[in-house]
């Protein structure tokens, strides 16, 4: 294997992994935390916090598969016969039954604070939850984007048995929310905006899937007012033979710097191997992509990025700025938290030369 | 085969294919046109219009297949040896090349009139073709919904090898067109506009595609400015075991009566068999199904709906109301357009009892 340069760049935090379920407590007696993973990151009140997603089901008994949907806000719990021949659950991930296709564990979003930025602890803040008929299968991967005006805006991947769309909720102090509902139809997952107007409109970075024609991309798009969007464009592609051939999709907030917009982003390959790679775009127009790195920058090598519920997988959707420190914050093998950090300078230098 | 009543409310038009391939000249001399169909359908300066999608492509050539794309607005033509083993073209309508997905054809959209609504002529009016990026495969099925001021808006698959999106045109003299770009992102077809703002926001129905979760169902949004758009929300799934088992998508624009909006959709089952079939929303919160036939209105029986392009196809976005006449135009097997007409009080009739 050829050795890859740009990973050491990146320095994984000694504590690794960060968060793991046995810290945490379910959300219900009946359920257990099966992953703890995907954490969006902001600083608030002079702290660190992540808003990690929660993963639950109910304990499983052999000869069956349960998992919880919400039914009008309440957690009802869901069981097949692993004999039923309507049951596909090859997947760990999902399951279709009878043609219809559901999730086999329930997220929810749970805040985690620190002060270091390593070390973090469940102040039991009350959990976002699935709400509507849009997210009765849970919701997903939040990125948490702030804006000027003190805004924080959580776009996340809303789901229910009529597909994965862009939720989106709006908070100021983190106790209210208001719910700007489903912004991007399905079959969309992976949003994230940028912190400032563009040319006095909103834009944000997000993933439709196409079907037929098209693949797992990265397309932009425009809003006036954050709650409807258009004028969306493809901005990159798969790249066949790469890390980055079957799917991509952003990480967090686009990282606005003197070389251009850094995008932080996973691709997977055909075996489900998700890395995390960089790529520039340019500031006045960020539909241009002016550098895009050959190799990741951190690939699942660590043995909880190998093992856990979905080996082989990084996949980030936060990160902090302190200085030149950035602080990258992932979910490993769909499973626990983990983070490294990274000199912003540096990775800057070697993505643009 | 059960008798299907509902099919007793619809007459077919004598003159039966209204329009043919032969009738038309080809957009350049080296493309022949495929077929003709799925057209929009308006009424403007006192006479009906057919907004038709024309599918060209050139002649092919024994061991080869040649389809055009649009490269800088100009037709540019790709051929593949059949025998590469890279390509995979066993649906007449696709192809893929080393997993990069294309069309067999390239489609405009040209103005065709008439004076009584069953012969059609085509005036040589400029045609509509593929602009810009997200529309290089061409532009296809373009349903027409006018606005009380004047506006028609045109709402129409925009294509290229990252996806298929909603594209957007308005025009109030069809002379000049303003370009709203793709409105809807990946993967998404079928798309109308209900032709009145309702509690101050325009609403369109369309039709995303889930993956995983999910399938091809219909979906309501809103706009306060026709280019953006957010608030989705599922209003209506597949039936398993149904003629509509496989997907659905609107017509043409919802059309407003005292028991509600009426909605003429394709339904399609896994056969790829497609019909039309009607459901009523309700008026103030057209997000709630009121009614909904269980029987397809006009199923693939003439000879021209089973034997085509792609046969056992009847595909309607376009439709116009005289009085209590409507008359309803479609593409037939891929391949013509057909029409019939439908007593709108006898239509509400079976819907509402």
């Amino acid at each position: 294997m050829k050795e890859n340069n740009m990973q050491t760049l990146v320095k994984r935090f000694d504590e690794n992994p960060l968060v793991t379920p046995s810290m945490l407590k379910p959300s219900a007696p009946d359920l257990e935390i099966t992953c703890v993973f995907n954490p969006g990151a902001f600083q608030f009140e002079g702290k660190i916090w992540l808003l990690a997603r929660v993963a639950e089901r109910p304990v499983q008994k052999p000869g069956s598969v349960s998992f919880p949907i919400l039914k009008e806000g309440e957690v009802t719990v869901l069981t097949f016969d692993t004999s039923d021949p309507k049951l596909d659950c090859h997947d760990p991930r999902e399951i279709k039954y009878d043609g219809v296709g559901y999730l086999t564990t329930l997220s929810h979003l749970r805040l985690l604070c620190s002060t270091d930025g390593i070390h973090f602890t469940d102040p039991g803040l009350p959990a976002l939850r699935g709400m509507g008929r849009n997210e009765t299968l849970g919701i997903e991967d939040c990125r948490v984007s702030v804006l000027n005006d003190g805004r924080f805006v959580l776009t996340y991947s809303a789901v229910c048995t009529d597909g994965y769309g862009i939720g989106m909720r709006i908070t100021r102090d983190w106790k209210s929310f208001e719910n700007y509902g489903m912004v991007l139809p399905p079959s969309n997952k992976d949003c994230a905006l940028f912190e400032e107007p563009i040319d006095g409109q909103y834009m944000a970075i997000h993933r439709p899937s196409g079907v037929i024609v098209g693949g797992h991309y990265m397309w932009i798009g425009t809003s006036p007012n954050l709650k409807h969007w258009g004028e969306h464009t493809c901005i990159a592609q798969c790249r066949p033979g790469k890390w980055d051939s079957a799917r991509i999709g952003i990480g967090a907030a686009p990282i606005k710097t003197v070389a251009g917009w850094l995008v932080l982003y996973h691709g997977a390959n055909e075996k489900n191997r998700y890395c995390v790679g960089a790529m520039l775009l340019d500031l006045k127009n960020p539909r241009q992509v002016i550098a895009r790195m050959d190799e990741p920058l951190l690939e699942p090598t660590a043995v909880y990025e190998r093992e856990g519920f979905f080996g082989n997988v990084i996949f980030s959707n936060g990160h902090i700025l302190r200085g030149d420190q950035l602080f990258l914050y992932y979910g490993a093998a769909d499973s626990v938290i983990a983070g490294a950090q990274i000199s912003l300078t540096e990775l800057l230098g070697r993505l643009v030369t």
